[in-house]
């Protein structure tokens, strides 16, 4: 298992729910975090107030230097964000936790790619030389940094990426997120049943009124 | 909730594994239970002997008089067989187990329909008068008729359909085969995501060894 000690600086794109939210948690577990956006001078009051100590800077100032660089965008946004980047990602660890939801038709969302490919895909694809994984994007914003949260046991999830250490290093940096059921999935493409998930993950939360549910793989 | 005792005659559609186990879990149940196939007299031996006293008949003769049809064929020919039936499904509830799996290409497989349909709606769409009802899907054939056999405790299986009487007829069938957490998931256009779980059901198997497993929905 990668020493998580190699791990000091992580960089969070996105400045929505999910951004604000691992960014404020890994910043809790002692990491320097900094969270990557595309106007930071725009970033509101509120939003900013929900960071607290956490700096703000634009994406290629964020990624430099980064060891793990978080994609938290909104999935319509995340191949041409990362695409701009280009070798600032060489050998980082790049943690996909987006989903691929067109909601321009309304709800609920349709996915912008599915099957036969991925949004991890495409961004292992905009970045070659980048370490994808996808992970976390099968649960809200909150269970993802207090899995505890969810039922009275232990819920799953999963990862899946190109590079058995990259893995590796998700795996760790989730079980310090408090997750202990991580399932590893080998490599990227499975990150095409993890992102068609969420359409059912859609209908669950509005059957069950809750976002605060996951799953659990029994066997 | 609908009374379980206006079901007597259960017509199971495909000969396949997970048609067989059906058939002989409804027949021990005290149904009258009978396989529809292409070819009733093409039935080899071994399939034949594992449906025992199970009669096996053309499909339209089948389904004549059946209260409940189960489309427990190959996804890819299901919308073809039951469009053929006509107005013998009016007013039928008609289980649809079945995956729209494309194997065309090797594994793993790919959907045929995802995303803004499903093979259920597509049924529905084939027969507008039939009751159809999404379940069972999901899991193997060996978990649909044994859910205890999975870990230690209940797992979830779903329910989708446009019609609230079939969907309550389904949840009382699917309780008597053993399942206890049966979470309806409202109309048919649930089925979208219901069928798009089956890709990472695939990597699952294959990552666990084994089939043998299912997921929970906590809350």
């Amino acid at each position: 298992m990668p020493d998580q000690a190699t791990v000091h600086r992580i960089a969070v794109l996105g400045t929505g729910r999910v951004g604000t939210t691992l960014a404020r948690a890994f910043a809790r577990s002692g990491y320097e975090v900094i969270v990557g956006s595309r106007d930071p001078d725009a970033l509101d009051e509120e939003r900013r107030g929900q960071l607290g100590e956490v700096a703000v800077a634009a994406f290629s100032e964020a990624v430099a230097g980064a060891d793990v660089v978080v994609d938290a965008l909104p999935g319509e946004h995340a191949v041409e964000v990362v695409s701009s980047l280009g070798d600032l990602l060489d050998g980082v660890v790049v943690l996909d936790v987006a989903n691929p939801l067109d909601t321009s038709r309304g709800m609920p969302p349709t996915l912008l790619v599915k099957d036969t490919d991925s949004l991890a895909e495409q961004i292992q694809r905009a970045c070659p030389r980048a370490r994808v994984v996808k992970s976390l994007n099968t649960v809200n914003a909150a269970v993802m940094v207090d899995p505890g949260s969810v039922g009275d046991g232990d819920t799953t999830v999963f990862v899946a990426g190109d590079d058995p250490a990259a893995r590796e290093l998700v795996a760790g940096l989730l079980t310090e997120l408090g997750w202990r059921d991580v399932l590893d999935l080998g490599d990227l493409t499975a990150a095409r049943g993890i992102e068609m998930w969420l359409p059912l993950w859609v209908r669950l939360m509005q059957i069950l009124g809750t976002a605060q549910f996951n799953l659990r793989i029994v066997r």
